[in-house]
């Protein structure tokens, strides 16, 4: 079973519908053994979509301040290798950035053959805290769930997998979070009014969500929700489906590793051939 | 009248019902002298589209070997201001670059608000010379033609107008041209077996030409055929085209310049005000 749901094309995506607090019934520690074992495995499968460099891999993480897009990015790069895995955190667009279209700056960042890229905060965010803020006119974030579209089957079509999370926190869990970095020297960097004042538009941005969930999966680039309300769970929810992505194509990226291999032996050889006899 | 002819949608280009040779019974001299009139008033267009900084100007050259896009771009070049006026080549691409869509390289290109680019060469070359050298599998530049549409959509959508120019030579000019380049020792450079080798390759070129130009003409991006055969009348009749596209949005601009103008007045007003205050 997928500990997270992956949307389909044509559901009407309603985030009521799904329990942030789901954990299927886990214990943290069964969940964390899960993690580690699926985590080693999501290590050896990133090795053979390194080594083969035909497809790449894009993870975009969304989700409300506190819902964990750090915490889950830490729990990747647990096991990640990171020579060929880089994180693009995208932050209020600077003006050379608000100067271009808004997939601009996200296509710069699209990772390369055999690259993993990590999304903290994606081209979403220009119909998510755009919508919310009015900071288009509408005319101008509507359309942008079909440019979405267009550009990752562009993506998809140069062999770029893609892997989008929406971390479901419950609005109580969000107010327990807040709260706790108040409490915690060492995340006071982290504390700021505009956090509790976003807060207010939780209505507006749970519909923003369940617009862009539903209008922006396909068959090849599939919304995830991801229960968040335990660390725990949701870090083993996204390591499965990471994992379970990448593995249909393990024998693929195994034969065609072992093609390059006896060509490069026969490269060898010829070399080899060729010094003893001068 | 227009010197170039502009494909419109639904047009079936052939090319050979264009005479490269054109002039619109122009001399060189006169053709010099219109050129110098449109040159002036494109110089001060552009000023008007930087200051107002709403709209940005995107224009692809494209055209067989000797065709003259250097050439072209020196001309407009002779009048552009190049602070806000960027030349872009597009080469063989890197192993960094193939390891990306095939838009990828062009997109970080594209022009910011208020700024021009030029395209010396394109995307487009992935569904020229990528197919008549069979550089990647049909399926794969098949669908090239729908995603540069989309892709230059998005980038209208986002204020980018767009111009795109063939610059259509005979091949008998070719040679010539090729010719030339043997006798003069500053263009000793230039020369190359290759360009003879691709010379062979016409009537394919042709039929990719006449394809891209038929399938990526919308309303809003449609192909400029110019005759290119003369240097001069080459070089009017782009500038004509710059300057009969950018026209129709000086009012627009004008009214945006004023309104900023009134309310720059007024700060230093303000300004004003205060320092006799204090």
């Amino acid at each position: 079973m997928s500990y997270a749901y992956k949307v389909k094309p044509g559901d009407k995506v309603r985030l009521s519908s799904f329990d942030p607090k789901e954990h299927a019934g886990l214990s943290k520690d069964k969940a964390k053994d899960l993690t580690e074992d699926l985590g080693t495995e999501m290590a050896s499968l990133q090795e053979l979509l390194f080594a083969a460099g035909q497809t790449s891999l894009l993870i975009v993480l969304q989700g409300l301040d506190t819902s964990g897009k750090d915490g889950a990015i830490r729990s990747i790069l647990t096991y990640a290798n990171v020579q060929s895995c880089r994180v693009i955190p995208f932050k209020v667009p600077t003006s050379e950035e608000l100067a271009h279209d808004f997939l601009w700056r996200v296509h710069r960042e699209t990772p390369r053959s055999g690259a993993v890229s990590i999304f903290n905060r994606s081209h979403y965010e220009d119909v998510l805290i755009v919508r919310v803020h009015n900071l288009v006119p509408k005319q101008t974030w509507e359309q942008r769930y079909q440019q979405i579209n267009q550009f990752e089957q562009l993506l998809i079509s140069s062999g770029v997998l893609i892997l989008k999370f929406f971390l479901h926190i419950s609005k109580e869990e969000q107010r327990e979070r807040l709260l706790e970095r108040e409490k915690d020297p060492t995340k006071a960097w982290k504390l700021a009014v505009a956090d509790w004042k976003e807060r207010e538009h939780w209505d507006s941005y749970m519909d923003a969500y369940e617009d862009a969930l539903t209008r922006c999966t396909t068959r090849e680039a599939p919304w995830h929700i991801v229960p968040s309300d335990h660390k725990w769970f949701r870090n083993l929810a996204i390591t499965q489906c990471i994992v379970e992505s990448l593995r249909p194509f393990k024998d693929e990226w195994m034969k065609h590793l072992e093609k390059m291999g006896v060509e490069a032996k026969k490269e060898l050889q010829k070399y080899r051939n060729g010094e003893t006899g001068n």
